[in-house]
């Protein structure tokens, strides 16, 4: 007899990444297949996708891709796998936008791609019956789903809070998750990473007048800044600007795009003749105008960040000008991106609204404790899974379901490539697992940087590298011209030349010290000596490269 | 006739580095010293330090160095600067125990240094005579200075806030700052960071029940963190620990010496045979014995560090242990390594008290807004410089200025290097300007990693190297041999031996296909031909060195 399996591919404890499956007899479906963003000593790494290494093995059961909402961290690797395999796959109208294109994007061709509608749609997929409901997010269009398996209803529930009043006036649609559960649900997988926060996340609703008071007082250009995703912040904006009487001009690849997909989709509703282009842009007296423009993370080459040093092409900001930042500062690792921008836009001596000044300007996406609370005690699962954080998370959404009174046994805190087996109504994590590593994307190569190449490239960093040309004469084995050092990222070459020359003296006589030399021992003679000298003199270890050359 | 100058070397645009001039005619005085740290892509930079250029051309104006505060940020550069300057340097007692031990760190002799009393001294150096007067903080000992000028009084206040109720029971002393400030102030430079956060810092007394509160319901081993320099914070914990009747042990060198250096000059009194050693430690139960460990900022290689990923000589945690952070979550460079270390303990199953849950375990040693406005009030400057923050505390503090009904232009924001000069009264900033540049530390280096070397670090670090090693035959200006191609932290060179003999024999055949090859052209056709072919295969450009060799 068969058992339902859970597996974490990789999103419990990386924050995003999320890419979990659903595996049953011959039936897998998997839900989500979103990118990670490397850590900041993943130098040089542009992606972290998950290792589909399993999926792939198993293609020949897969029977669909469910997609909950429209983030990169949720969607962004589906090219990278769809690649290798063939599948189908599902999500609402405006993210099925978005996958789109993101195919278009990658270069790779769009697979079946459904649209469902969370109101009235449920699909079969193999064994599995897939409900999905509406869920409030950052985002517009996001689901949850109400998985039944042979072993009983599994709640699927990524990225969520409950906002009563969203920009898009469709709230969670509680009465309908309630009545999926009203049966008796056996496992919820949901979203941690407002576990470690109190209370319940506010609503985005309230935002728009803040955005507003700052906008109303703007003598001058209005700058707008938000993540490119978050449809209902811009719109927010958008009916700030009518109020206003001020046009609207996007500004930045990503934002303009997806702002475009949402519209078509009738997702962004705003007045004919609102937006312009540039060229109308620029012919309009500044305070008949607002920006929103990409680059709310302070990315070096967004649009904002070009805008903030003086480099973009057509945009020039002037004292009076206004820059409003509606997001959240950036992930931990890139924060000094952000703060840069916000500094140097200070420096000119424009009026900034950013993070650190609490004027209510962005709130999270993700449910509190509250929130979290709440969702378990509308599905009352037996067995939960915390999903979407990190392993801080999953202990402290762990705590919460204790304190609720409830079995802390029952929770799955699961690393990656953990499996949770669901069999007659009982669930126990797995001895088993599937074997997954980080699969990073740099450049076009995908999965060939790894740990070798990422120690190498933090030995660099750190110290950079020396390279020593040893000439080596074959015929007695002794050396044959005066050893050569080139260095990069270690000393300033100029200013150091006579310690470059001192070190190859120095290196010279302790290779003609040595009675014979092949290409072994002159290179290990080579790393041997210049590491303990400069070490010595320097206390830098550079990573040492001998080039032997024999003749 | 003479002017005074104030001149802000560093610390008004990086939060960190602090280190301004005050110059009148032939005398200078430097108030405080401090480090600065890396920014994240100042890849291998131990510090920043000060460029101390201007005092030493003026070296013999020098009259004395003060430093307000015990923290790196604050007295750190000194042994950098007295290397080459003679001074002598004036601090509180228990700063001068810090200042002492960091000379004998740097193993650099340590210059005269008096101690002042800050309820009765007075010092005089050069025609300023400085009155002292103390500050809370989050560290014992520090004060604000009133330095009287020919051209009036300047009020000089780092680092401070307003409390009540401070752990060595020594409140900011209002009453001798009001009074010295009673027949007038020029000017007051003072402590900016807390300007973006509204309200009033609170006071530091509170924490000791929340970490009480904890530590009452371990049941086995306890370990507290906080910065080595907190002495008011391990007072605190000594307390509980007395309290709950635990011993205390010191774990990491930089806390223990703190601590002993605070113990022995009476700023941190506990009971006889309350803290033991690691011998001690380990033959007591578990349930006896909290451990006060450095590591705050998950530092790789710091106790804490090496206790959360199982590589400590001697502690071992168990499930049961608990750890109470105490402290900031770190620089925001930088958090990802205390996120690291908080994931593994939690992993381990411990019980982790940290930032992120709010349970008040730490407060800031900064004024809000609340404390900048009491203490302009208490001042009544006529003019005011924002120190010891960056652009954006900057700006936050002008606009407090201008919301209590002052005259913004009388705050001078500063960046590096610039000059504030006072004359009959009046102050403007001045045209000129000291050059000044970021001086970077790197292991034993001072000021040799500069631009340069760090762009190529940058580049190594995203892509890595590729090396190429040319043979010439001198005799016909043709290739000698195939060239070889050795890179490191560009591709994995085991999975990647094919893609590299590709790229070399297309080289050769480039190479081949040049009528004249010298070293020079060799060189050029060979970083020309790489670039491209890297870029076009892999999106990715390592740093290309051809090693020319003609033979």
């Amino acid at each position: 007899m068969s058992k339902l399996k859970f597996i974490a591919i990789s999103g419990t404890t990386g924050v995003t990444e999320n890419c979990y499956v659903y595996e049953y007899g011959n039936d897998i479906i998997v839900v989500d297949c979103g990118v990670g963003f490397p850590e900041p000593e993943m130098y040089g790494v542009d992606l972290v996708i998950p290792d589909f290494t399993y999926i792939k093995e198993n293609k020949h059961k897969l029977k669909g891709i469910l997609i909950s909402h429209g983030h990169e961290d949720h969607l962004g690797a589906l090219p990278f796998l769809l690649r290798d395999v063939k599948s189908d796959i599902y999500a609402t109208r405006l993210v099925a936008g978005f996958i789109k294109e993101k195919f278009d994007d990658q270069k790779v061709p769009l697979p079946k791609l459904h649209v469902f509608d969370p109101e009235k749609d449920s699909l079969t997929l193999g064994v599995f019956r897939v409900t999905p409901f509406r869920v409030s997010h950052s985002v517009p269009d996001g689901v949850g789903f109400c998985i039944d398996t042979p072993e009983g209803k599994i709640f699927h529930v990524p990225d969520y809070k409950f906002d009563w009043t969203p920009v898009d006036g469709k709230p969670f649609d509680v009465a309908k998750a309630s009545s999926l559960a009203s049966d008796g649900v056996l496992a919820l997988a949901s979203d941690a990473l407002g576990s470690t926060a109190a209370g319940y996340t506010e609503s985005e609703k309230g935002i728009e007048d803040h955005i507003n008071a700052i906008a109303e007082k703007a003598k001058s250009k209005i700058l707008f800044t938000t993540i490119s995703s978050n449809i209902s912040r811009v719109k927010q904006a958008l009916n700030v600007a009518t109020r206003l009487k001020r046009k609207v001009c996007f500004i930045g690849r990503s934002i303009d795009r997806k702002s475009k997909i949402a519209e078509s989709l009738g997702y962004l509703k705003y007045p004919h003749n609102l937006v312009i282009n540039k060229k109308q842009a620029l012919k309009l007296p500044d305070n008949q105008i607002m920006f929103i423009i990409s680059g709310s993370y302070g990315q070096p080459g967004s649009a904002l960040y070009r805008v903030a040093t003086g480099e973009h092409e057509w945009l020039k900001l002037e004292e009076e000008d206004v820059v409003i930042f509606s997001a959240d500062p950036a992930p931990p690792g890139s924060k000094t991106n952000v703060d840069f921008v916000v500094d140097k836009l200070i420096e000119s001596g424009i009026d900034v609204h950013y993070y650190d000044i609490q004027e209510n300007l962005h709130v999270s996406g993700h449910g509190c404790q509250g929130d979290i609370k709440m969702l378990v005690s509308i599905i009352k699962p037996r067995y939960l899974i915390p999903i979407g954080g990190s392993i801080r998370h999953m202990h402290a959404y762990k705590k919460l379901i204790i304190e609720m009174g409830l079995n802390g046994q029952n929770v799955f805190e699961l690393g990656s490539g953990e499996i949770v087996e669901f069999e007659k109504g009982f669930a126990r994590k797995s001895k088993e697992k599937v074997n997954v590593k980080d699969v990073l994307v740099d450049g076009l190569g995908v999965g060939d940087v790894g740990n070798v190449v990422l120690r190498d490239r933090q030995v660099l960093a750190k110290d950079g590298i020396a390279i020593a040309l040893i000439q080596i004469d074959r015929t007695n084995n002794k050396l044959l011209a005066d050893p050569e050092i080139i260095s990069r990222g270690f000393v300033f070459e100029g200013k150091s030349a006579k310690f470059m020359n001192e070190t190859a003296k120095k290196l010279k006589i302790f290779l003609e010290s040595k009675q014979h030399l092949d290409k072994h021992l002159a290179k290990d003679h080579t790393i041997d000596f210049l590491e303990k000298f400069f070490y010595h003199k320097l206390e830098r270890r550079p990573m040492i490269l001998p080039v032997i050359v024999e003749v």
